[in-house]
């Protein structure tokens, strides 16, 4: 059935970054460990990019993913919540970069249309189903459910890619 | 006149990111060197993002700069571009964080208002003060221009900053 492929989802945001990893061997996905990576929210602004950084690079450092998933910024209305995400956004990519990961970008609906099968799914819906596909996780927080949902979502994909691969042998 | 502190004013983008560094000796400001850091636009973002931490570390690394100075983000209206800065400004930061530097950040109309007088002036006229209060710096590129004034700014206010302690003594 191949190997393992281990894949790593994240949820960026400045305050709480999730994070999750998953090991997908042929179909079966099995929960590896997921968390909350936290800045503080009165240290100054380029204190908590690093903080969040190094705690990456450590999540990195320990899981060994060989993919990363993140989600699509949502473009928000507001520019000012748009900034900050870019500002977290860019410490998930930048650490993917340097850990030599490959980088795959879901737009939330189409994780949201992997996990629970529907694009304008709630929340809830994507923790309950995340839940359901990983019953060993037992996830609490939202971001971390949100991020193992993109873990899932690239697995979907790899998936499929390997089935028509494997159909055009 | 005290020791001469050496000051990195940074203009983040994600295409294009200016840098200048000056020496502030008491009153009198030394051009240094400056440049402009771009990505491939072509490129993935997170190898974009990496392409820019490292040049950014390298000419922070050749300039051992003590100050590090980032224009405050231009809150635009658009959302999109404001997440795009957020990407650029992400890395600024964290660069000059893992240096250990201190960073200070100016708003754009405090910034004009140190170099040109007044908070509103245009583009050009930044340029123009930046040549003439450095005129050995033949600045060119505006991305250069404008990170040599925030590097600018910060020594006002640490010349003023300086004068007051002194008053203080």
């Amino acid at each position: 059935m191949g190997a393992t492929i281990r894949i790593l989802g994240l949820d960026p945001g400045l305050a709480r970054m999730g994070w999750g990893v998953i090991d997908m061997s042929g179909t079966r996905l099995t929960h590896v460990a997921h968390g909350v990576l936290t800045s503080n929210a009165k240290a100054e602004l380029a204190a908590r990019l690093m903080a969040l950084h190094e705690l990456l690079c450590a999540v990195i450092e320990e899981h060994r993913p060989a993919a990363i998933s993140v989600e699509q910024a949502f473009i928000a209305k507001d520019p000012s919540a748009a900034l900050k995400l870019g500002h977290a956004r860019a410490i998930a990519l930048l650490a993917a970069a340097q850990a030599g990961l490959d980088v795959a970008e879901y737009a939330p609906n189409h994780i949201k249309k992997c996990v629970v099968g529907v694009g304008h799914a709630g929340k809830d819906q994507v923790g309950m189903m995340v839940r359901r596909l990983l019953p060993t996780a037992r996830v609490e927080a939202a971001d971390a459910a949100d991020a193992l949902a993109a873990a899932i979502a690239h697995a979907h994909l790899a998936g499929t890619r390997a089935k028509i691969m494997a159909a055009l042998v």
